[in-house]
């Protein structure tokens, strides 16, 4: 009797031990340091929408952020280049800069917006080229692929972009450029479609990464209805791509 | 002839002046002047989804922004009262402060957050309480409906909030709570549910306010798939509200 009790909890400790280790298989060493790249002009959703799910996955998961730009004076929405009838924008503050990075950082989201059309963005682009390889994963979001693009870390790959400005997107290189997609994973790169499909590209990351209840609890918390199909994309046809 | 010519220009005037009539009376004197409340722990999406649509807008239209706290020291997301595995937080900067505040404020946008919950919100529900009476319209998302409602702006009002946080909403005041909305309109107030809500809300004040083609303009450029039923709402379900 006493046998067959120490057999019966033997087996039961030997699946728990299993089923714990093809757990931690498929969520392996999940990353915690993450960054964000911050330039003037940048999509205020871009940002914040990937960042309103990590701040709630945070509450649970350890997570750290650091906000990486050219120097630590606050970042602006303000437009630089076109005249508008307002006065109307929001500044945050940068945690890091280019030249002093946070040391092991393990993903990078890019931001796209308006101020990815600027000539003077030599900085923010060489920070993703020389900060790629170090990295377990880089997300961009909108035409903060083009960054990533000149970059020249989308070379050979999978990618989307904002679909308004798709005409815009940097040809002198050899990115594969998907029309019709919400987001795009291509090895450790995902990229994601205009503005707010960076909300719906975090989500899938947070399930592929963090799992799938995570995800969902994120999304519900939100009260978001995600779209979890990468090839939904309503937008390219709407603007004309074929 | 030369009547016939100055009858038909007659005729033109007068219509192009009726139909500019009409339209300006559609959208008459439309507001300029918004302003966002600031508090420790405020939600990022609560803020920036809205302003994401606004600040789409304001290329075209005229709008002013004022961010308004207590302090003009920056904002943050962070959690004060609850520990948390990780450091994950944003900051913005006010652009002005209870006491000195933006004259001619029209719009006053009040997010939630687990800040909402903090003892000491003395100040911003004394900050609604006042500002309100000068307001066109006062629109809150999520659990930023508890502070309107401890403001005793929603006395005798039909309003929503966010549905996971449904039971802690404050009940010593005479609100009609809806707990099935996407959002809630009672004249110039409108509330919103959970988070991500306040974008669909705020996109169906746009169009309500600015017009119809502005808000699909701005919701196709944020390539957003926006809830246009301000009654669709799975989320009061899912959190098991009757």
């Amino acid at each position: 009797m006493r046998l067959r009790k120490s057999l019966a909890v033997l087996v039961a400790t030997l699946a728990t031990t299993l089923a714990v280790a093809q757990c931690e298989d498929e969520y392996e060493d999940p990353p915690v340091n993450w960054g964000v790249l911050l330039f003037p002009t940048f999509e205020a959703l871009d940002v914040f929408g990937p960042l309103e799910a990590l701040n709630l996955l945070s509450l649970t998961v350890p997570l750290n952020l650091s906000l990486i730009s050219r120097t630590l004076d606050p970042v602006s929405t303000k437009p630089r280049a076109m005249t508008t009838p307002s006065n109307f924008s929001e500044s945050i503050i940068p945690t890091h800069t280019f030249a002093n990075p946070p040391v092991d950082l393990e993903v990078l989201l890019v931001p796209g917006g308006l101020g990815t059309r600027a000539p003077d963005l030599q900085a923010e682009v060489g920070f993703i080229r020389d900060t790629y390889p170090q990295l377990k994963y880089l997300i961009t979001v909108c035409t903060g692929a083009w960054l990533a693009a000149n970059a020249g870390v989308l070379d050979g790959r999978n990618a989307t972009t904002n679909k308004k400005a798709w005409a815009g997107r940097p040809v002198n290189n050899t990115v594969n450029w998907i029309t019709h997609a919400r987001w795009v994973v291509d090895d450790n790169i995902w990229t994601s479609s205009g503005i707010s499909a960076g909300i719906d590209a975090t989500l899938a990351f947070v399930e592929e990464i963090y799992g799938e209840e995570l995800a969902t609890d994120v999304a519900n918390s939100m009260e978001y209805e995600r779209h979890t199909n990468a090839t939904w994309d309503p937008f390219a046809e709407l603007y004309g791509l074929a």
